[in-house]
Parts: structure tokens; C-alpha cells; sequence
């Protein structure tokens, strides 16, 4: 989507970017890759993720479920990113289409929210390798779909 | 499905096994976060890892990410048993539905072939949270389509 | 799934029968192209479709979108037999693999529930292309995701 | 996408349009349901169906599985006019978010190539619903998993 056609969002928790930071480092899974957030909008997310030996498969290409793994995240905070301050997060489920192999120094996933409904939010995540020179390949595509558990928010306890 | 509903496939590759433990042996992520290849059979693979810290989200259970790895891997390598010894593996894409949180104190990830084709090979793969009393709770399912890559094997070079 | 391992659930509308047979008479696309409600029991649902040419795609099978409504279908009634009487049924998303091309007189789609969820039903549909002498074929596999809105019924008005 | 990020893609066979037309009048379920081909390019495909009651669910909208056609036919085209004028076209698999009711007076599925692979291609289709002012919303969008069946041309024999 250009910034043309995305939707104007309503902000229902103003804190929305110290929220989603402090869930993403609450994330045990997150600092284990050694994945970075770098940016928090609302509406949109990018996580980013150096290259490591430990996060390949058999060729050294990334492996695809850290692919995934990036892919829903990021979508997972952009619909975050929407939702009160009160309200959990659950991922419902995914789809991810493959379209290149994961090669670059590092990975970055971008996740934008394509509709935020009451209950659901269906969000798209676009994961591109990036070279040393700065280059992006896009390598997957995803479509997500969100549950917010008004209420029960997230966090310890 | 049932052992007498499951379709009875063709061997390519007697030395299936053998390949399978390679390249899982092969894959720096499935070492990184401890999964083990728990059985392989053509046709079908089981996956296991147990639950570590590091491989959780913001409430202590299994992190979708987590999830969704073992969900194409041991589809990845239920697939990879029936193909050409000297055919490479790669997935086209998987969608997977998050049915319940992953808890427990491991994760089991069974994957199995639906349909054999000559260049698709489509999966499905149940992950099943397991209790330390031995307690299954189905967590997740996905589809995972597969193509095999014949001519370009996997392995190093 | 075999019959052990299907889940027992609760039944919410004893009358869930006759609600199922409603809706589908009120889809005016079932009668449309000739689908028969060919079972409805706690969810589980079955859909039979008898070929017709103006079904088909070029090739004079089935047309994936046939196969599609159908494999919808089978799980949203599968789930709404679980549902309250005054709970609205709505499809949320759903992903279908099409493993065999659509041939065979007839088509039957069997949906069945595979999670319950309080506010998200999860489940999973297979078509099966029927021969005249009764032989079956997997011909596509589906995941649905099914929402259930409490207190809005469906029906006329 | 928008024009500028939209790949650049090889043209394999120049008559595509021919070629399209021609199948889309040879699919029998196009006709049946009263859907037009509304724009074929290189990589895109558009195509619209005005509403009628025997395309409805029970709320008198467009029905799901009518939707899903679309999506996934509208994907199709956009991945067969490039391919070469001998290679058949087949669907793998789709997945479709149904964002909101498929309301208005047609509907508009709009598809786009997103990677052209030597064997797969991935697009993308959104489904609009066109208000009789003209106005636009999306209803749905889906990820289209297609195979180029090299030297199996489609059509009659």
C-alpha cells in the first residue's frame, strides 16, 4: 500500500510504542535471535535481524521459521500498536508464502495493519533480505490474523 | 488420519533416513533451540524440542515463531523422505492455525504427507503440547506445500 | 481424525439441525449451483455437489471456486452446529490446498470442527471428488477460521 | 503495491491477452455466475461481477465462496499472461481474509503478480465491493500459490 491508500487508524492507547517495546523485550524469543524493533507506528511495525550462523538452515540461508517468526511478529505489533492499553494480544493464525531464499546480512520484516475490526485485526508482513550495500530482496509475504482479549492484557502475572 | 486411511507411498530414496538426520543435523537454527528429530518413517516425521526460557513470548509459553518452525520442519522433512536422494527440499509456503497457548514442557510437532505429487508434495503438520505427566494438548495445525528440486541436492557446496 | 481422537463437544442448540438446514436454504448461492446439505451432526457437516458444465473451468472439471465454496461451507456449518441459536456464524479466513483436479460425477466437501474456541471456531474441510461407481479421490484440504457473534442471529432482517 | 515498487516482468508470449480471453469465455463458472473480464495486463488482472441473489449468502451478500472465486481466478489470469503460450495454468493453493461483509453492487478482485518463478508463481488479489456511487471497500484479500504446467498447454483435448 502507499501512504495514500492506507487507512487512517484511530489511536486507542497513546502509550502504544512503550507498550509494544516493553513487550518485545519481554519476548524471551526475541532477544534468543537477536532480533531489534526498529520502528513502532501506529498501524506499522519493522523488526530487523542481523545474520548469525545459529539462525540458518541447511544451506546458510535463514531458516524459514525464523522467517515466520518475523513475519508474525511484526504484524503482531502493528496490530498491538492499534489496540487499548488493556487489551492482550494472540496471533489466530498465519499464511506465508516463500518467494526467495533468505540470503543478506540481515532481515527485515514489515508489518502493517490491513484491517482493524473489533475483535480482529488482519494485518500483512512483508519480510525483505537486506545486502551489505543496502539492497532488499523481498523474500516472504504474510497475512496474519489478530485476536485483542479485551481485558486481559499482556504481561507478567 | 487413520494408519488404514494414509496412503502407502513410494520409496525413492531406501537411504531416507540417513538424509533426514543430515540435514537436520545440518540446520544451525534446530540446534540453537534444542530440537531433537524424534522419528522418521516415509512419509511422516516428529519433531521435539523442550521448553527453554529462551523460547518464549511475554507469558512464558512456547513463542508462535517456536511454533510455526517445528510446524514446517517436520512437515519439510515428512516430505523430504519420500523425494529423490538427489532432490533438494524447499517450501513454497505453510498456514498454520494457533488453537491453543503452548505450554507444557515440550513441544511435539508431527508432520505428514497428504499427497506425493511429482513436483508438489503437500503436508500437514499437528504440534501437541506435551504435559511433564506424559498429557497431549493439540496446540496447532497447518498445510505446508513443498517443492522438490530435482537435480540439486541439499548439502554443503 | 478417526472417531476416538474427534473431541466431544457441547451442544449448544439442541435444534442445531434444523437451524443448519435454515441457513443453508436462505443461501440463495447453494441452490444456485445445486449443493444438498447431505449431513449436519455436532461438528461435523458433509455438502454434495453434483457436476454440472456450468461448474467447470476450461478443462471441464470442477472449478477451484466450487471447490472452495464448498470446503467453506462444510466447516461454517460444521462450526455454526456448536453455536448458540442466537449466535451469527461468519467466515474469517480460509486456506485450501488443491491437492488432485476436481473430476468425478459428484463432489462431496466434509467439514468438521477441530477447536472450539469461546469466540473462534477452528476447522478443517475435505473435498473428495466421487466417482459413478462410488470411488472416492482427495481432491483438496482446507483450514477455516470461523467466528461466532453472540447475539446477533442470522436469518432474514 | 504501487506502480513504482511493482516488478518489471518478462513477456513470454506476446498474444497473453488472446490467450486469457480465451480461457476465461472457456471456463463455464465465469459465465454461470455472470462475471467479465475487465482488464487483463501483464502481470494484472481485473475481474467484476455485478450482484444477483443466486450469488448470496443468507444476509443477501455476496457469498464467501463466491468472493474466494474471484480472488482466486483474478490471481490466475494475472499469473497466466506470463506465462508461455504452451504452459497450463494451476491453482496450488489460496488463502483468503474475508475483511468485511461483500456488500454493494459488484464486485471488483483485482489480481497482481508478486513473484514469477521458474515453476511457481505467487500473487496477490484483492476483492472490492463497488457501491453504485462508485465508492470502493475492500472485502477481502488472498495470497494465490500458481504452477505453470510447461508444455501442458490448457483448452479443449
Amino acid at each position: 500500500m502507499t501512504d495514500a491508500e492506507r487507512p487512517a487508524f484511530t489511536l486507542a492507547n497513546p502509550d502504544y510504542a512503550a507498550r509494544v517495546r516493553a513487550e518485545f523485550a519481554a519476548q524471551g524469543f526475541m532477544g534468543f535471535i537477536g532480533a531489534e524493533l526498529a520502528r513502532i507506528e501506529p498501524g506499522r511495525c519493522e523488526i530487523r535481524l542481523p545474520r548469525r550462523p545459529e539462525l540458518t538452515q541447511q544451506h546458510g540461508l535463514f531458516h524459514g521459521g525464523v522467517i515466520a517468526t518475523l513475519a508474525d511478529n511484526a504484524s503482531d505489533f502493528a496490530a498491538c500498536s492499534l489496540l487499548p492499553a488493556d487489551a492482550g494480544v494472540l496471533t489466530v493464525e498465519f499464511k506465508l508464502n516463500l518467494l526467495r531464499p533468505g540470503g543478506g546480512a540481515a532481515l527485515s520484516a514489515r508489518g502493517e495493519v490491513v484491517r482493524a475490526g473489533r475483535t480482529l485485526t488482519v494485518c500483512r508482513s512483508d519480510v525483505v533480505a537486506l545486502a551489505e550495500d543496502g539492497g532488499e530482496t523481498l523474500c516472504a509475504t504474510a497475512l496474519v490474523t489478530i485476536m485483542g482479549l479485551a481485558g486481559r492484557p499482556d504481561g507478567p502475572g
